[in-house]
């Protein structure tokens, strides 16, 4: 497994065909939680209606329901009358009764007129047009019909699906549990935020940003803190992230040189270790894969950009198969133009970092240029990245691509 | 104001303007929250770098750090030899020192030489390419120079904002405080969640919409119910939401003929009260807007899809312009081909709801046929919705719409 100088790489999709081909993801529990706690949890069952909804026909609009048949040649001009019903009964001939948006729709009637098209005086009330039998009537069953699906398993859960549960009169759901992501960091040269760096030391950023990555996708960071680059050290809190979560995932210590030494501790945990260590991509390159006893770890590489990649390269679509949530796995792409020129190195999947901005409908996608993986800036700048195959040395100016988006499209100039 | 069957509908865009052009929007204040709870928190100061970042030039790879004059002419076949230094001198003349990604660049060295292109020999390395002054070195400020700013305040913190921040050893930020958004639901016909429906009732769904919408723009919601169609009671719930939050938002009661309460009752409490009743758009067409004693009141209709249609035109701008989030006022929309017609109403807004899918990179718009603004299920079903302006009686199959998201979109094909 140690590749001095990673002689042999491992191209993204071959990497990713080995990980979950040797991979068996376990599915995770399930949950009862409240519906007013389950945003943007996903769902573990299927929702399915106990009754119509409505329940009853019911009128779609404010105002009087009526026999469509005494309304037919009713104009402004030559208004039919109707007699005003208050009581519960039936409605009869040449009857109408008044009722609100929502209102069931009274025994006898079959339509409803708009408020605005009558005019009642005293006990009638005057109908100005024509109703068709059925209009302005919502039908029982008409948004779900009883024993149908109303929300399927898999489902993430907006504000529209807990609304439609909800009308159904659930007040529970059964949701996928948050898988949880064991994070730890490794490198001597690390200090914790709020710390005093030594002259040669910095900030360790990564396990925040993996565990805010996480928290966008629902699962749940278990923070392992930072360890010295030290074999006894990263065993003792791999063990523990082993135990207490679902997945590990590391930064530092995966480039070649010393600091193989999270690749070489984890294969002395359990079998069959680490699968993949080296991805011909740019960055992230020193990423390596591993999988223990049955569960999965991800080793990323210290530079937080590398990080961030690595990430969205594998952990990303990790924990959105563990979720049930493949149709998450990729983000939202939108075709935009580049607005330069970009080179890249042949053999390499290149992830190129772009601000993307929507000028009259259309999307470009501005390149930002930078030099190392450590430049934690180019991601706050991107919205996006684009990603460059291993056989291209580059992008066009003015090429067609397709933007991963990560962030919000500013909107530079109106459209409709 | 009481307007019946609502003779004077007002443009969506001069309500719009009515409402924010008597609205003096208060600023929110801003509350120090620590980094790892600051995900999606909108930041309320500029985050000013209090020291270069990296701090000081350092390796962007492993390998050797040497002169690059040494490595000129260096090939395979030509290998140039340096002597490995060890201690904390400075690098001299044919000297190399051996330095991990990140470590900082030794006195002397001006380059860095991938590992992959040396080979050691007991004291000394051979070095196969020849290296540029500055290659592989990530220079000092390279990221983010000392008094630049790193984030600007209005900046909606990602994972990448907060890595960024904690590199400069920020490990806590000012952000602006969630704007609570105080939800109240009126109607007699209404049953929470969970409780028993009679024959003529249903249960109340748009408290917990409303405040799943709020959550998603990381606003509070403050929940005051449910009230009946009764003036005592509805007065009693608006002081107290008005006196507990800094928005009120209602639903139901705001249709034409008995449920013109809640317009009512809110002109006695403050001034100038209701601004706008009645919206030229469908759904939300019975849609009113209010400011009391300066503070914003929103009066959405009670069927489901027009609440949350009059959520997303008039209290998404409002939340976003408290938050100082203009940018996100809008969601994103992106270009796609309507699958057949659409038929709307001339002189109305309308929003049609679409299922949107992306085939081979481009995007398709499926129209979600529905009858009222009460079938739920058009919203779970739905993705995203079109505008069809004013003046148009529709939209003809094939055209090209600009579509606003407001879920995930699927890739039926995949595309590069």
């Amino acid at each position: 497994m140690r590749l001095k100088g990673f002689q042999k790489l491992t191209s993204v999709d071959e990497a990713l065909q080995m990980f979950f081909n040797t991979l068996r993801i376990k599915k995770l529990k399930a949950v009862v939680v409240p519906l007013h706690s389950a945003l943007n949890r996903v769902l573990a069952e299927d929702i399915i209606a106990r009754e119509n909804l409505p329940r009853f026909d019911r009128s779609a609009v404010d105002g009087y329901a009526v026999r469509a048949e005494d309304t037919f040649e009713a104009s402004q001009f030559k208004p039919k009358t109707l007699r005003i019903t208050e009581d519960d009964e039936e409605i009869g001939s040449k009857q109408a009764k008044q009722v609100w948006t929502g209102n069931p729709i009274p025994k006898g009637a079959n339509a409803v007129v708009m408020l605005e098209n009558t005019k009642p005086i005293n006990c009638e009330v005057e109908v100005w047009v024509s109703v068709t039998p059925g209009e302005n009537i919502s039908k029982k069953s008409e948004d779900v019909r009883k024993r149908e699906v109303a929300a399927k398993a898999g489902t993430r859960l907006k504000p529209q699906h807990l609304g439609l549960i909800a009308a159904l009169g659930i007040a529970e759901v059964k949701v996928v549990e948050r898988p949880k992501i064991a994070i730890l960091a490794t490198g001597n040269e690390l200090v914790e935020i709020g710390g005093k760096p030594g002259e040669d030391q910095i900030f360790e950023v990564n396990r925040l940003i993996l565990s805010a990555l996480c928290r966008e996708l629902d699962a749940e960071p278990v923070d392992l803190g930072i360890v010295k680059d030290d074999e006894d050290e990263i065993l003792g809190k791999l063990k523990i992230g082993f135990e207490m979560a679902d997945v590990v995932i590391t930064s530092g210590g995966t480039s070649v040189g010393i600091s193989d030494i999270v690749p070489e501790v984890v294969n002395t945990i359990g079998k069959p270790g680490v699968i993949v260590h080296g991805v011909a991509m740019r960055p992230a390159m020193p990423s390596a894969l591993a999988i223990v006893d049955g569960k999965p770890m991800i080793i990323l590489s210290g530079n937080p950009v590398a990080a961030m990649i690595g990430f969205e390269v594998f952990a990303r679509p990790l924990i959105c198969r563990m979720l049930g949530l493949e149709k998450e796995e990729r983000r939202l792409t939108v075709k935009a133009k580049i607005t330069r020129r970009v080179s890249t190195v042949l053999g390499r999947k290149t992830f190129v970092r772009v601000r993307v901005l929507q000028r009259n409908g259309e999307f470009f996608a501005e390149p930002i240029s930078a030099r190392g993986s450590g430049i934690i800036s180019t991601m706050t700048k991107a919205n996006g990245y684009v990603v460059v195959p291993e056989n291209r040395e580059g992008l066009e100016k003015g090429e067609a691509v397709s933007v991963y988006l990560f962030d919000n499209v500013e909107v530079v100039d109106g459209d409709v």
